[in-house]
């Protein structure tokens, strides 16, 4: 494992892969029936019958698999100290059973408000083929070396 | 089950109660070892030697958990079509173990944009006794009459 890095380790600007998953059926059901079990998310009949056609995936849901993909690849490797909270939540597109989404997070802000820590602004992406499914600005506390 | 509220009958103001829920440390350790396994939300002993000295719930939990008592208490009773986003998600607090989280939600605006449907923005809060923990505005599509 490569070493912790700091608020002051964290380049502006840069970009961090985090990867692909793939994104099913039954995992949409699951999650929804527990989370957010309205009928376009939960029951294939009622949404063939709705507006999006078929099944979509809950918004929650796709920020849960951003933030799955982001842990091994950024939280865990940063001297993470726990999130603030976002701005901007776009949803951009449903997200269909079958679809592949792709993440990134780009570093936008190192604030070192604090001797002990640092306040950082992250822009994160979820991808398809098609386009965005999902953007937003999210605000991490992280310590200071 | 009261009829189904479309964007026209929806009152700026107007406050929606969604209900508590007790937050445990076993669902706490499940969700965030599915979709946020750092070591402060998944592993009792890091998270006492960690910055909040014991487990506190994934940011993701806690919306996850706003929605599923908003679905109830007012998606499924609003003509909802899906969630477009969300701005200035705030973690107020963190939420720790043995916590009961109470909902609410305060209609801010309904912008009737086209024919069939309308964009409604709301307030979303969940809180605690010491205070609020959880605090949102949340943007979705829904039908007109």
């Amino acid at each position: 494992m490569s070493e912790l890095l700091y608020a002051e380790d964290l380049v502006i600007g840069s970009e961090w892969d985090l990867g692909s998953c793939l994104v099913t059926e039954p995992e949409i059901i699951e999650f929804a029936r527990q989370w957010d079990p309205q009928g376009f998310h939960v029951d294939p009949d009622i949404a063939a019958a709705g507006f999006f056609g078929g099944i979509i995936a809950s918004g929650i849901h796709t920020m849960a698999i951003f933030q799955r993909l982001a842990v091994p690849a950024v939280f865990d490797r940063w001297a993470t100290i726990a999130g603030r909270g976002m701005r901007d939540v776009r949803l951009l597109r449903p997200v269909r059973p079958g679809t592949t989404l792709t993440g990134t997070m780009i570093v936008d802000i190192v604030d070192l408000h604090r001797p002990d820590r640092a306040r950082v602004e992250m822009t994160g992406r979820l991808v398809e083929d098609g386009g965005t499914v999902l953007e937003m600005t999210m605000e991490i506390s992280a310590r200071r070396r």
